[in-house]
């Protein structure tokens, strides 16, 4: 009759082994080196789930459809980067291996590599589809080569050269940028343009989608760490789930929410609603 | 000389006796489950109306042309909703029995209840105009039937069928859009399609304009009790509200600030501005 | 091994059979006129803790020496008081009658009537201790007898004259001051001086205590409804604590956090704190 | 029936021509070179007001016992400091030549030098009471004489050597400490030590009561524009006004709160109760 | 190899002797009647910019391909605006008389007077091309003749009729924008429309281009002292900026950030972005 | 003539090789599980300090009456502590072996690692002061030997038994106070009680003096990553440090301010005249 208020994010209280599909925190940000906080977003995200519907008109689909199991949150160390990724990637390993789809909830947006790598146990012709504001395809980032900056290049080592499809793209290094058109990855600048030549391309292999929140206008979700202006609307990404939720998804996660930096807290309930239609995108 | 700033709305300052549009603040936030807050808003709306202009460029109309009048805020009971409603619905009757227009800044969405309720018994063939977020078309929430949630399925059992346009609609239990799509209302997804045939279809019957804010879009107004991502933009609303403001208009309302979580201030200096707007559309 | 952040309060999983001492949440703002939100406190708390030791310096004690059970919180209703009281003191009886210690966090001061008036039922010789900035004396408030502000003088109804002990009051109308001092409680301005011969004058009869956050100073806890500057700092409070916890002690509640309008966080964290002494305190 | 809500500070709600004692605001801080925005002060204060008892516990009085008067706010310009003090002298004029006394509620403490003025015209013999965290002594700030950092200065140059005291201090040049300790003005570091002597010297003499808010220490109040750590207590403040109060006070002022940098709303509700104990201050 | 983060904008650490551009900050809001603060925006500009990339994907271009120089802020009274806008232009004076290219970092609009004065003592046949939301053709305000809402009015008094291109403008009185029709200035509602017809027009004279960052949505950028709803957006302003990249601009300025009213921070690295951009469009 | 404001802390100006004191900010916070953001403390220092007067009335001295250099910030990694901690001890090195005083400015506490252990290498027989609400003597922290929660611990290591003096301390595990009780370290409950015999047992040894912000209480300090209520005042620690600074002190440093937890400022005001007094307490 009682229950803790955000104790799992709405609709997701079936039990593991029921569940098609499992949510859980990856509350890390270690690597962050301007605007650190997204390791507060799983906790916030479940809190303000209160708030939502279950129902999508966009997906004119309801949670209670589905077996959802959320999981609540990895228990990470800080200052010790490879031992956090470890942690992740055997969480990634217990879903993947049993038959379940996964979403992980930032944290930063290194924490896509080990969920990543694990796919890629399972699924040899595994793609990705990344939306983001940065490249992040630096070989280092002050020294580093595990950094949130450099994420998608480590993710580039794991599946391979024309793998990755990359959109809403707006800051990087020169260096970057021509990296990527030399063929590596197809980045495209801005928006969601060429989406559907992507979803041609990668026909019925399976894919993990990892969506940074900074690929959003900063006037839609201010809170994050490293906001960039000139990002896409809401309905542009509405848009964009719908589109891909008939390919082949694996799993996927929602990345650099940092929830103080936005004391309105509508970061946090747009970030709310974009799991639930992410839900939708990898389930249906 | 002297004056204490934030007294009236800007403008606004005619006696009752010589307006022709009376403004009022209802600040009741009672039934609110979420965010509470919206009674804060009308005194937030007044001091910040010192920094707008009193001419529109959208309407090429100054405040000055008119005799508007500010009655200040309605004190009233918190715990007791029945006892506010009643308290709102006698401040209605005493401007519309006046012939004077009306408009009440709120509070929560549950006072357009009272006011719509007074219209109709002076306007039989009254119809409403509903820019919202949320359907708002409950039978109960939470297990009343008084809520910010119910409120357009109360006011329907005022009106009618067919007598509710509502337009921005963008979140609701899959029961509250069926029941719409069964004939009950017109509800427009996501925008204002359909508002010139809505239009149309008024003619010049009375109507009554009610406005929850969140039908704005997040970024553009984040202080809301239940922001929703993908609404509106601030000239698309401006855009409607020239469309509509040819209607026989008797008064209308503008609900849903809930200036404590902006703490940019933007919230209120746009619902300072809608407001503006809405006299204006009103009044011509 | 995982968990969600904030599931329970630090220390406090054991079930409920097993458990000596039962904590709830009563998230109801209902009554408050001035500045709302305590309905975010009882979730709030739970993910601060998170950041909190489970030993305390002040008792020379620990969280896991006791078995304590965190039933989360009730779903409680907006707009109709007297159905939300209802519901709390349904959870009382069954903690009350399964001879387990309660502590309720709050929500708004009212809800203390529904647990005192529980405890009445089993504890015939049931005496209250108040540490308060306010009297909450009052007849009524706007009209309402269910209100925050008038929640001692209906528990003075409950319990009667002489059992009722207020301390750190600094805040209230003419009438109230006037009407304790004619007898009815015992009320000591803006500290903790009495509190000795207060324990005497208790002895070992039954004790309810119940804390509002406002007693301590806004530099203290800046995040409460109505702050009222002069009030005792947090080390006035610890020693209080000390100092009852050798009472007879059978439940108590600690309400009046209103963690939005305290941005820095800190006044949950002071709260979250007070929480776990107020443990120790009924627990010893 | 219906007042917008702080229209006038609380209880204070008579005619000019009744009144006692007229209160109005000076919301002007042009010369402020760090932190802006106590111009916001008044307005804000009057809103806070609402949720303040007339009744106070220190001076066991009731606002309604008095005639009071709130005239709203001076509408001053920027960028010319001169014109504005011009205009707030003519109101202090208005104020004293109809025999009554005089509440400022600024702005910065600049706004002091026009109101000292004016009743130095009327009443010969005045000395000054200061109570602030600034020396405010130099001759000059930033190249320029009229300053807020020279407000006690040049208030000397009306007043004269020995006239008047100023406690709490705690910072500013080592030329300014070395001034006033040369004989010029009692000045006091940190707290109100030797008030009791400064009564005694002061004896019948009329009084103006200068409270720059950053007197009290941050965490009591730190919404102002230099906040100085190691500052006094409320209640320190409170039995300084108590002891006060028996001076020949004609008039005084509130000055330096910046709402902005306070977003927990507490530094308005202390100045808030601030401004109503020195309302008794000057009237008993 | 140590630095003081934000001591100059990322990527402008040349000499002055050896730049071709110079930038420096002008942190001036006297004049400012409503929500002041610009002062702070040329520090934490510079702050932010550590966040940045020195490449622009807009431009294709790289802040290391140029030398660039930040000569820090000027240091200016308050109080007294001539003696600010005296300093000034004499450091406008220095930078133009060099042959280098000045972008200044305001402060309040009213800033650009002095430096489009001086540009125009060098450049006879100046134009001046002004994105805003503002018209900021008043003759005076309160009662001066400086002021951020008179100075394209001051500054059509040093340029003369037909030289003035203002863009995005929607606020102002009705005489402003019947001025401007009368031809005095080419203005343009909301937007860029016309924006190419401008450059046609302009041709290979000297262009001093004034960005007042409210021009931009509030949406985008709510941290400004007067924000107007139905701005442009970033995208819009960076086609604007890459379409007058091809002028002949000798200088230009940023003005209006008012960077505490956006506590998520965007604001402040949206500017920062446009600074970046603005640096290319008047390099190239 | 023109500078960056907050280009250096105010008054520390020399050069390297002039000065007698070093100061150099370690923006690191790595190993934070809870609030991070301690990385933004130096340079919000900084810009604070262009508001704080060069003289201290507590110490009746002048910054102006020394040498002092304020290198800026070190550039250090994230993700990998060790790294971070090496480049710390370095820039110790570089100060310690010219044979100048050096404070740093943190960044987490973990920071006082490196610069304990290389002020070591050159004082053999150094003795710490610790001033901090958290006793920091964990042998790991989640898995983690090298952790703010573990640096005294690790400072232990470097230094043996009886050379430690910790004050202030209110939060810790059970073992940590046993421990410490076993004769490793002095530790003192709350406050300073007993710093007059720490003072007189060090004697003339070099000490170091480490300042964990968090010590203060956090009325006076909310801006820190894990308050603790409970704490020292300022003018406690002000009297501190005026009754150490009689000590043969070689080094120390300041840490933990997270000034984006604190959105009035107040905290970094406050840090900002610690760090000029602790200037003072170490040259003199």
């Amino acid at each position: 009759m009682l229950k803790a208020t955000g104790s799992t994010f709405i609709g997701c209280a079936s039990d593991f082994a029921d569940a098609s599909l499992v949510l859980f925190g990856a509350p890390f940000d270690g690597t962050v080196s301007f605007r650190p906080g997204t390791r507060f977003a799983p906790a916030q995200i479940r809190l303000e789930s209160v708030g939502l519907e279950t129902y999508s008109p966009y997906f004119d689909a309801d949670l209670t459809d589905f077996a959802l199991c959320d999981l609540g949150d990895l228990e990470l160390p800080f200052g010790t980067t490879a031992r956090a990724l470890q942690l992740i990637q055997e969480q990634a390993r217990q879903i993947f291996q049993n038959k379940k789809k996964l979403i992980m909830i930032g944290g930063e947006h290194l924490v896509s590599l080990p969920a990543v790598t694990e796919a890629k146990r399972l699924y040899e012709d595994l793609v990705v589809l990344h939306f983001d504001a940065h490249t992040d395809l630096r070989t280092e980032y002050l020294g580093e080569p595990l950094s949130h900056a450099t994420v998608m290049r480590r993710i580039w080592e794991v599946v391979g050269d024309g793998r990755i499809w990359q959109f809403g793209i707006r800051s990087g290094t020169r260096e970057e940028f021509h990296w990527a058109k030399a063929g590596h990855t197809f980045l495209q600048l801005h928006d969601f343009t060429g989406l559907e030549a992507a979803i041609a391309g990668i026909g019925r292999r399976p894919v993990y989608l990892t969506i940074d929140l900074d690929v959003l206008d900063p006037s839609v979700l201010p809170g994050t760490g490293t906001p960039e202006a000139g990002g896409v609307s809401f309905l542009d990404l509405m848009t964009a789930l719908q589109a891909v939720s008939n390919l082949n998804i694996i799993g996927g996660d929602l990345v650099e929410l940092a929830p103080h930096y936005d004391p309105s807290g509508v970061s946090t309930a747009v970030a709310s609603k974009v799991l639930r239609e992410l839900i939708f995108t990898v389930s249906l």
